[in-house]
C-alpha cells in the first residue's frame, strides 16, 4: 500500500488542494493531507509543494505502425496526403520495426499516457503493444471494399484478431476497428460486428474525417472518385453515411475525427451512446477542417481526445494535443475547454474505452501521475497544466511504478 | 571571416540545397557548397546532414517588465485579465528585476530570437535589454489620457526615452511606443510624434486588440466604461480609432494586435505603410478572437509575429507562435502559411523595424541560427522546421558566436 499527500490532486474537473492518495492495485482512498496524516503517520509520502496528482491520460486512437514517419508524409490537404501513404506505405511499414513501435509507446508513457487504443492495419505492432507498460486496446483493423476480395480480407483480419486474443495479460484488451464507411464492404462490416457484439469486443470506425469523404459517400464524386476508380475500379461509395451508422446500433463505439458529420449522424451517434475521438493536429495537418465541439456538446456526445498516429501528427503526447485544441477553438471558453479535454483523455476516454481508470477516486485502478509544477497552483490550474506542462515525475500504473 | 557549409540554407521563402554562406560582420556571400569548397578550400566548416542556416529570428512585441508572470494573472478574457493586470501590477513589476528580466531575454536567445522589440511602460527593463546579446529596438512607452495628468506624464515619458538614448552600442535602437488609442491623450501623441519624426525614431502601438476596445472606441459603452469611470473618471474613450490612426500618418508604424479592426481601419494602415504584428497566443489567452488574415494579404499589410510577453504568454518563443498560428488559422493552406509566418519572423519584422538582419543574403548583418534536423529536408522544411523544431546548435549576432 502506498500513500502520497500532494499540493493538489486534479481529477474530473475539481482541484483538491492538500490532498492526498491510499492505493495499491487500484485506489483505495482519496482524503485530505491532515486526515492521512493522522491515521497513516510516518506511511506517507510527502510529495510538497507543486506536486499534482492527475489519473494517468487515455489515448484513444493512435496508429503505431506509422512512426517511421518524419517528414516523408506530404501534409496540407487529406488527397495528397493519401497518395502520398500510399506511395510510402511498404517503405514506412518496413522501417517500423519493433524497436521503432516501442519508441512510439515509450514516448506515450514519457508524456503520461497509461492507456492507449492502438489501432492495428497489420498486425505488425502486436508484440510491443502486449509488452507495454500501459493498458492497451488493440484494436485489429478491418478494411477493404472490394467483395470480390471480402472473404480473403476477413481471413486476414480474423488472423491478426485471433492472434492478438491468444496474448493474455492484464490491461490489455484485444478489439475491433472498421477503417471507414468507404473503405470497407457492408458484408464484412456486419460480419464482424456480429462477432463484436457476441464476444462484447470493443469497437473503433473512422467516420467523416475529410470533405472529400463527404462529397465521395454523399454523391459518388470529388476526389475520392479516380481514387477509387484508378485503384479499385469502383465508381460508387462502398456504403452511404447513414448505412454506416446503422450497423454499429446497439454497440457503442469510438468514431474518430468526425469533422465532417451533418447534425443528423451526430443525433444518430448520440442516441447509440457512440462516442467521438477529437484528433486536432492530424485534422490540421492534413487539412480536413476544424471539428465543431457546439453540437457534441448540446447532443451530450463524450468528446475524447487523441493524437492519431505519426503519419499525421510530430508527437504523441495528450498535452500537445490538448494546448493545440486550445488553440483550433480560439472562440470556446478557455476555462471550460480546458475541463473539457482534460475529461476527454482521462474519465471520459476510460469509460468509452470501458477501463477502470481515468479517475483518481476510490475503486479505480492506481494509474496515476504525479506531476510538478514550478507555480503557485490556483483555479487555473487545468489550463496552466496545459500550457506549462510541468514535470512528469512519477508514473504509476495498477499501482506498479513504471517511471 | 567564417565559412559554414550547410545541407540547407532557409532564407525568405525559399530553400537552397547544399548551400554555404560567408561571412564576418555581415554576410559576404553566399553560395553553393561545391563552389565554396572550390575557393576556400580547408577554411571551410562542413556542417553536415541535418544542418540548416537561417536567419536569427526577429520578435517585433515583447513586453520584459511583467516577465515574473506564471499563474498570477487571469486568463480568458481581457477585462479579467486587465483587472488582474492592475491588481497585481505592483507585485509583478517588484518580483521582475534585472535578473528575472535578463532569464527572458535569454529564454529568447535559446530559441534563436537574434533581434527583439521591446515595449518599456516603467524603464524597469532597460539595464538588461542594453547588455542583451540580441539587437534591441527599446520602446519606451508613452500612456495617459487624463489631460490633468499630460504634463507629468509626458515628462516621465521623455526621462526615459532620454535615459535610454545616453546607452550606445551596436544594435539598441531608443524608439517610441504609444500604449493604446484608449488609453494616450491627443495632445501627448501628437507631441510624441511630432518628435519621433524628427527624430527618426521607430514607432510601435497597441491598436484594436480587444472587442472592448472596439466598443470603448465606437461607441464609449462597454466594458470598458466601467473601468474609465472608476479608476479615471472618464465617460468617453480618448481617441476614436480613426482620430488615433490619423496621428500615424508618414510615420510607418508597427501596430500590434489588430484583431478587431476594420476594414477602413486596415486600409488607412496600408496606405501609410504599416504594420501589423500578430500575437496568437496572447490574442487567444485573453479571449480577444483571432486576427483575419486575409484582409492583410489582400491590402499588403506586411505581417509579423510577435510573442506579446509573459503576461500573456507561456513562453517567448517564435517557434512555439508560428506553431500556434498554424493551427489557429486552421483554413488557411498550410504551407502558404508557414512561409507567410518565417516572413513574419525574419524579413519582414526586420523591414519593420529597420534592423538590417532577417536575410541569409550578402550585405546583410550575420545574425544567423544554425540548425539540426533529424529528419530528412525536403520542400516541407518550412512546416517541419515549426511542428519539428530540431535544435539550434549555434546563434551567431553580427559575425559574433553568442551560442
Amino acid at each position: 500500500m502506498k500513500i502520497l499527500l500532494a499540493d493538489a490532486i486534479f481529477t474530473d474537473g475539481t482541484i483538491y488542494r492538500n490532498h492526498g492518495i491510499v492505493f495499491d492495485k487500484t485506489i483505495i482512498e482519496v482524503s485530505s493531507n491532515d486526515e492521512l496524516r493522522s491515521r497513516y503517520g510516518a506511511q506517507c509520502v510527502e510529495l510538497g509543494e507543486g506536486s499534482v496528482i492527475l489519473p494517468g491520460l487515455v489515448n484513444a486512437h493512435v496508429h503505431l505502425e506509422f512512426s517511421a514517419n518524419r517528414t516523408t508524409l506530404t501534409y496540407g490537404e487529406f488527397m495528397p496526403w493519401l497518395s502520398s501513404v500510399i506511395a510510402s506505405r511498404d517503405e514506412l511499414i518496413n522501417e517500423c520495426d519493433d524497436e521503432c513501435t516501442t519508441r512510439a509507446v515509450e514516448m506515450m508513457l514519457s508524456n503520461g499516457i497509461t492507456a492507449f487504443g492502438a489501432v492495428s492495419s497489420y498486425g505488425f505492432d502486436l508484440d510491443p503493444c502486449f509488452k507495454a507498460s500501459q493498458k492497451v486496446v488493440y484494436f485489429n483493423e478491418l478494411i477493404g471494399s472490394d467483395p470480390a476480395m471480402a472473404d480473403a480480407l476477413y481471413a486476414n483480419f480474423q488472423e491478426r484478431l485471433f492472434a492478438s486474443q491468444e496474448l493474455k495479460r492484464s490491461g490489455f484488451y484485444p478489439s475491433i476497428a472498421i477503417h471507414s464507411p468507404y473503405s470497407v464492404h457492408r458484408i464484412l462490416i456486419q460480419k464482424a460486428l456480429k462477432h463484436a457484439k457476441e464476444k462484447d469486443l470493443r469497437v473503433t470506425a473512422h467516420f467523416m474525417e475529410s470533405p472529400a469523404e463527404r462529397e465521395w459517400l454523399d454523391t459518388d464524386s470529388g476526389p475520392f472518385r479516380p481514387f477509387f476508380e484508378n485503384f479499385l475500379k469502383q465508381t460508387r461509395a462502398a456504403n452511404t453515411a447513414e448505412e454506416f451508422l446503422s450497423y454499429f446500433k446497439e454497440i457503442p463505439t469510438l468514431f474518430t475525427h468526425a469533422v465532417q458529420a451533418s447534425h443528423d449522424e451526430l443525433s444518430v451517434i448520440a442516441q447509440n451512446g457512440h462516442s467521438i475521438i477529437h484528433c486536432p493536429i492530424s485534422n490540421r495537418l492534413l487539412g480536413n477542417g476544424v471539428l465543431d465541439l457546439k453540437p457534441l456538446e448540446d447532443k451530450n456526445i463524450p468528446l475524447l481526445c487523441g493524437t492519431d498516429g505519426l503519419s499525421s501528427n510530430y508527437t504523441l503526447d495528450l498535452f500537445e494535443e490538448m494546448k493545440i485544441a486550445l488553440f483550433m477553438h480560439p472562440h470556446d471558453d478557455l476555462l471550460s475547454l480546458s475541463q473539457k479535454l482534460w475529461r476527454g483523455v482521462t474519465s471520459l476516454a476510460a469509460a468509452a474505452l470501458k477501463l477502470n481508470c481515468g479517475k483518481i477516486m476510490s475503486g479505480y485502478d492506481a494509474d496515476i501521475l504525479v506531476m510538478r509544477v514550478n507555480y503557485p497552483i490556483n483555479g487555473q490550474l487545468p489550463l496552466h497544466l496545459i500550457n506549462q506542462k510541468g514535470i512528469i515525475e512519477s508514473i504509476y500504473i495498477e499501482g506498479e511504478r513504471v517511471k
